[in-house]
């Protein structure tokens, strides 16, 4: 017999409403609750099933709740789900702190990383922050990365993830509860690289882009014969710098190749917001009107641009990075940040292979 | 003062054409030769320097051979670039063993990989079975790798490729000879992983291709909602079988997250042949059908699907690998060599991840 938990998500932006459908597909009893932020979206969820921002009727077994409501929403609650942005991890942090528990496995889909002035930290230490002492070492939140727009997982398009944390033994559970014939959580204990990547695939997808911008701008049409092969030398170059600044936070590199680093960069460029954030900057838009392009579309890219901006000053004042080192990272932050234009920084590419 | 060389390039096929376009521009005396099977595209060339598969015009300087007229293409000649396609490894490795000296770099754009029965081979060593037996050991064919389509080449897009092979002295001479402004040779000493994958890649953007493919049979357009998720996961599964099959052949999987395993599994998919082809099978087209839509182009990835194969039995029977793993290479052989319909195995995917 299938167990069947409560499960109740927080955030019901594009992500965490979208992670609703497979698991009301897997006959769990799930609860969606706004942030204060979302209550448009609540209202509409509630006068007739469709998320606004998705164009699309969500399941009809998902019950939903205004930020005001998530006391009666945490009742009873067996798994929480945290599908904030990462600028709401703060305000979910506080949230929760009075529902969380060790015995109620908490599943983040938020992915962005946070320059303390000492390290660059990943997002569930952040939320954790806000929990009472007594139980953050008791709570160790599992992580979804990998490749997933929520758009096509809430047209249940085929989708692998990865589900890492530091529990292995919740992390199988959660595996086995959250999997539908669409739907595939593979559990990946490496979390450090996991978070990580997953973090910096929204900063990279931005420069991969750019090409296809550059392309645009000369009046080339999408097809066979684009600027493909210089957005591809972008995308290894992305993937070397990811193995790198993974480095430098002391973590692994395997997940790199895997669906959290590779997989989910492909899917960022290929289908994602970032991708299309910079395209307009490679047609030659200035950032504030490539930012104006996006309507309003979250930008986690500029976000973690930011803190690695001053995670790289810091490692680079204490002699753990060169300066020539990370020329895709500094190039796009010059852009994206800075106002510079786009020129890529090709030649300066793969410096420190192995010879 | 820059050093100028002649150089000779066998095979007048769109790579080996394209190849030219950056020699021709670093400032060398270039040198075009077809093959046999390039009759058309060497007259052709002759007359109007229109090459027909590319619909392009190549630079005026390259001089163009037809086979029959090799040896005055050889005369004085500095260094060697092959550019057949696998098919032709060996029609080049005999018309090349006359001119084949050691002073003499070759440089090869072949991709593939071969089996003789008790090993998978990389093409260089296959190529250099023609030459004279005194030669075989003091000569080390270098190979280019990474992403770069043969029509984005040839219209001047910036593309950046590894140089591999067994002497860093000459891949190193060689990077700086074949470098300009928008085409950008990186070295990578790496020779049997960045074969591997270049081979591997060919066989993989198929199977990342199918998802492409189911989208549109079931009327879906192209755009932001498609099926990214399910072609991204195939994408890092592809990544995770080729780091196996490089580990069974006894090379280190360094090379996987560069230009020549990620970097050119992208372009390959998002604008190769190899590509198109599994598209046209995702849509549900037999095998026969799909090979029709290609019109004859050259399908790499047929190729290197039976060489593998072949390869994977003689592993399995020794015990090297399980019936389990490699489900994504299982399944594409089973598509596109015997015929199956196209029914993505994700669940199998990932399997043997750390734990």
């Amino acid at each position: 017999m299938r167990h069947v938990a409560v499960i109740t998500v927080v955030g019901a932006g594009m992500m965490g409403s979208a992670l609703c459908v497979p698991l009301v597909d897997a006959g769990h009893q799930v609860r969606l609750v706004g942030t204060p932020l979302d209550e448009t979206i609540i209202t509409r969820l509630r006068r007739d099933g469709v998320h606004p921002k998705m164009g699309l009727a969500l399941p009809a077994g998902i019950e939903v709740f205004f930020s005001s409501e998530i006391e009666p929403a945490m009742d009873g609650v067996e798994i929480i789900g945290v599908g904030v942005s990462s600028a709401g991890v703060d305000w979910c942090g506080r949230a929760l702190a009075p529902f969380a528990r060790p015995d109620v496995p908490l599943v983040m889909i938020t992915k962005g990383l946070s320059w303390d002035g000492n390290a660059l930290r990943i997002l569930p230490d952040v939320l954790r922050d806000h929990f009472p002492e007594t139980l953050r070492e008791s709570i160790a939140p599992a992580v979804v990365a990998g490749p997933c727009i929520a758009g096509e997982l809430a047209r249940r398009v085929p989708s692998a993830v990865v589900l890492t944390g530091r529990d292995v033994g919740v992390l199988r559970r959660l595996s086995s509860l959250m999997r539908t014939p669409y739907y595939f959580p593979f559990v990946d204990p490496d979390v450090l690289g996991v978070e990580t990547c997953a973090a910096l695939k929204n900063a990279y997808a931005m420069g991969i882009a750019f090409a296809t911008g550059q392309h645009e701008a000369r009046g080339g049409q999408p097809g066979s014969i684009a600027m493909h092969n210089a957005e591809s030398a972008v995308f290894a170059q992305a993937l070397f710098e990811m193995q790198r600044i993974i480095g430098l936070m002391g973590g692994s590199n395997a997940s790199v190749l895997g669906l959290a680093g590779a997989g989910d960069l492909d899917v960022t460029t290929n289908g994602g917001r970032t991708g299309r954030f910079g395209k307009w900057l490679g047609t030659g838009l200035s950032r504030t009107a490539a930012i104006e392009k996006m309507e309003g579309a979250t930008l986690e890219c500029l976000e973690i641009l930011d803190q690695l901006q001053k995670a790289v000053s810091a490692w680079q004042s204490a002699g753990k990075v060169g300066s020539g080192e990370l020329p895709l990272l500094r190039h796009m932050q010059a852009v994206a940040l800075d106002g510079a234009g786009v020129d890529l920084p090709y030649a300066k590419f793969f410096q420190g292979l192995p010879e």
